[in-house]
């Protein structure tokens, strides 16, 4: 589909590491197996260092670059601007990006804060702007699999939801302090880098959050200043330490609206668990298990097999019958990380083509933002508080 | 062994359904595979139903019945005090037993509540009998070799434990309200039977608890009433209902002395969890997770191994190094479920020969009482509590 | 069951090291769990070595011992001969054992050559008597399961039967040339020892041999003399070396009376492996998968299970619904290696109470025989050998 | 790296369906990863349907297209030729570009017979082109390690080598024709289509075959006449049957150079196996297992690990020091079946821009056509054939 002349839809993009490069690909590799109704255009990329922004322009393959944000969303050949600088900085990206009339998607979490994501929604919402926020792991073909099959009614009501997010990348004290472990830049630790994501495949998945009660810790308290990045394999550079202000862990319990109980973790001092993030979702008829380190896998149990066959199914999601894995490859091979990216672009897009607004989106943000800031005030007062809605 | 002349331990037993099978195997398979000082002498059970004890008493290989446990408690040629009845009787027997010198192995929990078990505590101290509560899965091999690999501090210092015990035996609503479903019997529900194993793990794994937050549900409030049995496969046999009186799943955070966190789940409405007791450690040089559906294996991840081939190992803890396993099989041939309670027998009766106190006792039973009573008063006042020691 | 009145049948048992232990065990753990018509009594073992035979008889709990099987024959208070000794004296002692009018079990290979096999068949047939080879693996209730599935259809017509058992325990070339490793005193190495076991299983699931060709290497020629024992975890004890005169690995294609493709292996060079006993059926209709290692799971898949939740089901067969199971514990509560033992005495038992011939028996031992003989012969001549009838 | 200015590589494909999408993904994405000294360029794609091979050449991404290979090899602005068309073609094809001084990759495997294999070998030789044949599955990040691992020595001299290719797609008798079922097309069915693989992961993981010994099935004889395409899920369009006139099913044993005993299976019966693509390699030292379905993850068993954390790790080979995974995305973030061709085009792209000849190639190609047309030989004579080097 990628020589058929389509309509075009140009590219801003804010940012150019991690989630840069994931982004950036996910727009390349886009039209090659989806037949979306646009075609999105690398147009511009931006980023203050210029060396550095120069290179990653050319490195992924975008058409200029800007050392200013501001100058990127002013340009008209624009049309949507994509964030993924560091989280400080996307409520005033979003804003302005949304008073120029772009199309924005964001990375998570929304802001820093609950007040700063209901900023960018109004703003979104009254220049009637699409938007995006990039929780992306809804978009692993076994999970949007696994929400066909819970809103079929194949779990019955549901009991238990049950989300952890492990990694163990910064289990070295001598991993240095990058901005992901800075309060100030960041908002939070573990909660708001990788629980953001269990609290969003849950919202996704069973519904909305009543209460919660948290608890938060952070084990290594100081680190060596490092390079100033995001980057998960970053070295520290320096003998001078500094502090940590995020979580290093952070454990909640949970009722939903509809009755469930929760239980969640998300931590980066599990050693071993490199990208550990899974689920399980218990019903009346049946339950449900996944997990990204094998994310084309999806465990299912029905309560109504057959006596004597019943157990839990290991089930390949790489059949045409599966969400998304139609436009691949033959069932049993496997797709990987980065195409959660693609199918999140396709739907951004198509909500952009198509006048409707996808989800996850700035509502979805701001949800979620409530649930960080919840559960951070519940792990400082040590007491359940309740989730407006 | 077993047709070596030994000193023999004449054991009583008082109630002989689900755990009074578990053990009365136990007592009879113990010398044929280890060498322990005493001999195990199944002497009398007890029971009230004259009909029922005599058929257990065929069954099982009992010499005797008596259809009062007080009867029992009275015979000169019984050395032990074996109660496997329902919760609410623990402590009146234990107690008694203990006035009357006899050596007392109880079921889990200790009793109803905290106060009770204190006088269990001080009745066998004052009565200087030896005591022991039937935590099995602490002699799980695999987990016996998780102790001692965290003992050796080949995890370092730990940062998190993960353990929950999911089953699925009541999610039938028409399963009926057996005597575990009522609070005046059991004195909790998925909370006390098998959440008390999670918190006698975590304790016995890496120390003591110091404070706790949870909540409880009761996902189905009333059954039929059934057979007054403790049966996991009971079966309804009324049209009239009552009410289920005790918690179907419990889920709490915790805090432990050495700083790690803990989290916890106990349910018997997880679909397709038949009996799934597990647990995960992670510390700061390795974690170990493990899993009693597949008790013989041992995941154990070590962070200093070498680049390139770091990942979790799966161990067949079935090889002489590992902990009892030498008495049996080869490497590579598992055992069961059944063999758990061997090995506590094992440690009980060597507890008595040789003069020391083993361990899980009724100390460990306090302790955990304390923490059952703490957990409901959480999940009921919605607030952390501090565990007293 | 164990107290229960019953008619006694008097065991006299010929060895008493691994497989010794095994089947001891098995006898007295038999009537604890099984309501079966008669009860073992553990009469008599024998042994040449006095002080060895003397102290198995008081380990294992038998009433009596002897230093010569022919006396052992001899006795009138015995009524079942049980052979677990090196495989080179099953011939004698079992025809010996038929003429004396005794019922008999032996460990497998039945013998050394089928000419032998062939005598010990026509003896129990000649002399009316029971007869059981201890091909134990049929017995896990997984496997039963899986034979159950099978003749119900469940698989439809059979594609494949994929077989292998995996060891390790003789890799290191200082392990001593024990029994086992001597064709004089085995018959065969992996072959014979473990393949044995495979070639029982396909014939158990799917049905009779047509055809084979395999192939068969010793990796180690020479090892250090050791004790003359047959045990697994045995040392060298000598510096001089002795000639392995067996295969240390087979590996056969095969072909099934009905249209079967079959692929077979045997090694005890399999590094990691400690007793990876294990096959996969694939069939019109499904497939199943069992793994000793783990033995109570089976996996499923059904061909016409929906679209979307295909999948292979991971089942614990440890519910009332699966063979055997309903006699020891709830399900998820799993059993070992030793119960499988346990199962086949039963079926034995059941066999000579109610007079009809159980399976696997010396006609299937025969069988296997044949099978071993033109594998050995196969790989000698490098051709494919037809299975004669 | 896709924007930097870099010498250009015009690359012509030559079909353009499962495998013409694999390949023309991998020239597009591989830039955007790796920075290899040639950048692809999608020139032109040929096909005798002019409609649809229009379509491809949109869909896909080429900057043009031909009706006629011949016309695509004359063509001056190509400078490398892929050939994606069914088997039968390659011949031709291959020699026809390398006359013409064309750089050739062709998919696998690389002629109907050893002769016509020969014949191109020849060719690209006498015309000094690069060429590789494309047996991706050694360039699975995970593969490459087991690879280096077996080269370092790690797991000592190799005893066994076990690998199956397994899939169910056309387990349905109603599937229809497709050309790969069909001998005068494809050459062989299983055998030749996945069994090819399984060669040439063992050739290259351990080394050489000596001699092999096989046998062949054809389970479904007649199908329906349907869509003249190799589509994986095609479906038969018409009532009239044709016969199937290459294997469902191979198997075969086989001796390597270095004395290892290889053990293969391949077939497309194995129902609820995908596309189960795997191996198992034991070793003196330790063993290696891998599997397609979970390509990210390799396990591996060391003998000399310390006693009692013996077991295999299950490693996720998403580290920087896991061959090729360092060009995408932090550890624990798992790839896909795509990525293994953008690995063998960067070898490929490498080898030319640096003058060295890239593996796999035509003599691999050669190599394999040899093991295929003798075990299909040792099929029909149902002998021994040694592997002529």
């Amino acid at each position: 589909m990628v020589g058929v002349k389509k309509k075009e839809i140009r590219i801003g993009m804010v940012g150019y590491q991690f989630m840069g490069k994931a982004h950036s690909h996910a727009y390349r590799d886009l039209p090659f197996y989806f037949d979306n109704p646009l075609k999105p255009v690398l147009k511009a990329i931006s980023g203050r260092n210029e060396e550095a922004v120069k290179e990653a322009q050319k490195k992924m393959g975008w058409e200029s670059y800007e050392t200013d944000w501001r100058a990127l969303i002013k340009r008209d050949d624009i049309d949507v601007i994509d964030i993924v600088t560091p989280n400080h900085t996307h409520a005033e990206i979003a804003i302005a990006a949304a008073e120029a009339g772009k199309h924005i998607i964001t990375e998570k979490p929304l802001a820093l804060n609950v007040e700063d994501a209901k900023r960018m929604l109004t703003a979104v919402r009254k220049n009637g702007v699409k938007h995006m926020i990039c929780h992306n792991y809804r978009f692993v073909p076994a999970v949007q699999y696994a929400k066909q099959l819970i809103d079929e009614g194949r779990l019955g009501k549901i009991y238990h939801y049950r989300g952890s997010y492990l990694q163990d990348f910064i289990i070295d004290p001598n991993f240095p302090l990058i901005w992901r472990l800075q309060k100030e830049i960041s908002g939070s630790g573990a909660l708001g880098d990788i629980g953001a994501h269990s609290i969003d495949l849950a919202r996704f998945l069973i519904g909305e959050f009543k209460e919660i009660v948290s608890t938060m810790d952070t084990f290594i308290k100081e680190r060596p200043i490092g390079e100033m990045t995001g980057g998960l394999s970053a070295k520290g550079n320096s003998e001078e330490m500094g502090e940590v202000t995020v979580d290093d862990a952070t454990s909640f319990l949970a009722r939903f609206e509809n009755g469930a109980l929760g239980n969640f973790e998300a931590t980066r001092f599990a050693a071993g668990n490199r990208n550990k993030n899974k689920f399980e979702i218990n019903g009346e008829k049946g339950s449900i298990r996944w997990d990204m380190e094998n994310m084309n896998n999806l465990e299912v149990y029905f309560t109504d097999d057959e006596e004597g066959v019943q157990g839990f199914r290991m089930i390949n999601c790489t059949e045409e019958v599966h969400p998304y894995v139609g436009a691949y490859w033959p069932a049993g091979h496997i797709i990987g990380y980065e195409h959660t990216f693609i199918h999140l672009m396709d739907e951004f897009l198509r909500g952009i083509a198509g006048d409707y607004q996808p989800s996850p989106n700035f509502e979805d943000g701001v949800k979620n933002q409530i649930l960080l800031e919840a559960i951070e005030q519940s792990a400082k007062d040590k007491k359940w508080i309740e989730i407006g809605s």
